[in-house]
């Protein structure tokens, strides 16, 4: 079994390359970061599997580019940011709890505008020298229904991760 | 003894969990990241030991409900953050220069308001099989008296890693 | 050959170092982080070589300082930040694509003011026991002629590292 290190390494860079794949639109890549069965529950709902996902995520970003402007009225630059991450890993599975936020281009004169934040709680699993999400729920603070309860979302993953010991 | 990349991604680990655990009002997962004797020095002053710590962190979090308001007159959701990190690791001790920055639901209409930045200065102690903050030391560039001298932290920090080789 | 995990952790480790050196005018630091022939793509251009980039930031900073200026008319605090990062080894070469942004006291009244955002294209390569830019190329994406393309940037760092396997 690699390490709790090669494992976070590997994880830090799966979620590093969802990123740049959903901000520059490269909907193959996104997907492929799903398992075959993934499921994404986000803003716009739960999705299941790859083909569905990367479809949702082509829809996803069509809508997004009409929301979020610039000045000119051109689609705006959005990105979506990663940063502090609590990863627990069990065998070939592991959990992630990690925080996001997202800005772009939209402010007055093309100037940077914060948008939202929230938080990834997910369910990742070991596929041959591969990780993928398996389960990817998107929390966002700015989104009625969609906010954090008021429990430690570390401390859920460790009590999901702790049951699968 | 572990490799560095395990004792900094033990560490990445730990930045994560004390963030998740302020940010949502979990004081006894928040004292615990400190050891017995820890010391904090943040904007409110210098608290030494956990069961200071974690009435210190309550009487943070309460005063800070009434100062960060969201359009509602609600305590904002407030995040704190942190992002690049150098690490240092000397056998069982180690030092943390990390950036962080916070934000809040407390801008018009409830929208995403940019806070304060600053930098952690922190060091770590091995005990058992887990990593504690022995001492963190909090700069903020927003508050009189909490600001970052002219110096590179990371040099300080490297100055306090070799002497302790 | 050290492992992936522990190639990222000093490779993550070096963009902190890079950041609080940029940040707090420490050159000499700066410079070190590349090779004696590297290569810095940047806003004001190309630079090569160490101690040409060293005088190169010094420049850089002191424009900036006249640019990016606080309410009372002093030199602003400019923090440059580095969240997610996609990176690949080969052998004593890596590569890495980070999503960055910066921010600075230079709102109304000193508040916290975002800046500029982009990514990072870096090729890296191991001299002794450290890593080094050979090559840092800093995209903007409100700078005319400093956006990314409509690729991925992922994808093209993944073609670079397979070529060079």
């Amino acid at each position: 079994m690699p390490s709790y290190a090669e494992d976070r390494a590997a994880i830090e860079d799966l979620m590093a390359r969802y990123l740049f794949a959903m901000d520059w639109n490269d909907f193959d890549t996104y997907a492929d970061t799903f398992t075959e069965d993934g499921e994404l529950d986000y803003a716009r709902g739960v999705t299941h599997g790859r083909e569905n996902i990367r479809a949702e995520a082509k829809r996803f970003k069509e809508m997004v580019g009409t929301i979020y402007v610039d000045h000119e009225g051109k689609p705006a630059k959005l990105r979506h940011v990663v940063t502090h991450k609590a990863i627990r890993v069990e065998g070939d599975s592991a959990w992630h709890t990690g925080f996001w936020f997202e800005m772009a281009n939209d402010g007055p004169e093309g100037a940077l505008k914060m948008g939202t934040f929230g938080h990834y709680d997910d369910e990742l699993v070991r596929q041959g020298e591969r990780w993928f999400f398996k389960r990817r729920k998107i929390y966002n603070e700015f989104l009625k229904g969609r906010e954090s309860t008021a429990v430690n979302p570390v401390r859920l993953m460790d009590e999901a991760a702790d049951a699968a010991r």
